[in-house]
């Protein structure tokens, strides 16, 4: 499979700053980017990087510094069918969830993500395209729908958790076992079990070398 | 499938107390309960329900006011193998996702939840016991490891979504088709989409019924 993985190189996980500095979270974005690069090529498939501006990895790499929604837009008008698009932000993601992605054969097929948002998808079709503006998963629904395209949807905790905001690199550190999991571990980020759902505490003075 | 679904059936969802009363919260939990109780007979297994006090629901139910954790390991001890446990705040779950929790033949097959917790497991051994306190999901590999019981993981964000907490039921609102979707729309529950991951938002005066 064709698999695009889009990657904001410039201004990675704002919302992460109550928890990484800027230096940190550019950092933290490349080593999940690392990840969801080596599951992709695990199972067999050809990522390649659109990104903002230049980054170190271990793929083709194409530079446009423009919004998300018309850089893949685009991409899809220059690729054949079919064609997956994954999020950079899935360290989570496994060989399996990613098979079980491409496995139907409905001519759109999306994997939500936690709060309304479409983490991966594979198009089939000519008549589709995205649009990563608010409540995505619902939005890209709508869009098949007014195109009679029928839509499939993969259940997948790993596919669903993007990491976006501080308690969710509580995820990362459970059930991660890549470089984002390494990268926080070494950053002196722990599971702190209190009240209700887990959270992250950080070790003072845990700086990890910028990269 | 023999599946437990505990039930606290007292003062459920009390960190939805932002969002919503106490009378409101034990109706909302009733719905998410159904729902739960609907998908498993769907699937042609056999709910029972281990609730705090008694509760209107479609399916046998065994009152013992005592916490999670001593509940359900009383309630594996007087089962044959295999049994399953399945949380009643997962008014997401589908058919499809109980499939596959119940087909893979682990002695301990576990579906982690958002936030380190177990939402459902299967058990096929009687060297196991539950620990729902603390990160369980975490605990509950630890246990079987102790025993060298090997532990199968099930990949689904319908298992994983359970509703603990205000923006939790956006996720209702975005993907559920069932009581607790319902009932949400009813109470005046809309998805707000702002910046980053969708919240709700309540329109003013819109009270449900209480039932």
């Amino acid at each position: 499979m064709d698999v695009l993985v889009p990657f904001d190189a410039r201004t990675p996980k704002t919302r992460l700053s109550p928890s990484l500095d800027a230096a940190e979270r550019h950092d933290f974005a490349v080593a999940m980017l690392r990840d969801v690069l080596a599951t992709v090529r695990a199972g067999g498939h050809d990522p390649s990087v659109l990104a903002t501006e230049t980054v170190d990895c271990d793929a083709p790499v194409a530079v446009a510094d423009r919004p998300l929604t018309p850089t893949v837009n685009d991409a899809l008008d220059a690729r054949s069918r079919p064609v997956a698009v994954v999020m950079a932000d899935l360290p989570l993601v496994s060989a399996d969830a990613l098979e079980r992605l491409f496995a139907p054969e409905a001519p759109v097929v999306l994997a939500p993500g936690v709060g309304g948002g479409t983490n991966a998808l594979v198009v089939r079709t000519d008549d589709f395209h995205v649009d990563f503006h608010g409540v995505s998963v619902r939005d890209h629904r709508r869009i098949a729908g007014r195109s009679g395209i029928s839509v499939d949807m993969v259940d997948s905790y790993r596919l669903a958790m993007d990491v976006d905001e501080p308690s969710d690199l509580a995820e990362v550190l459970l059930h991660g076992d890549g470089h984002a999991a390494s990268w926080l571990r070494e950053a002196g980020f722990q599971v702190d079990a209190t009240e209700g759902r887990v959270r992250v505490h950080r070790i003072e003075d845990s700086t990890p070398e910028q990269g």
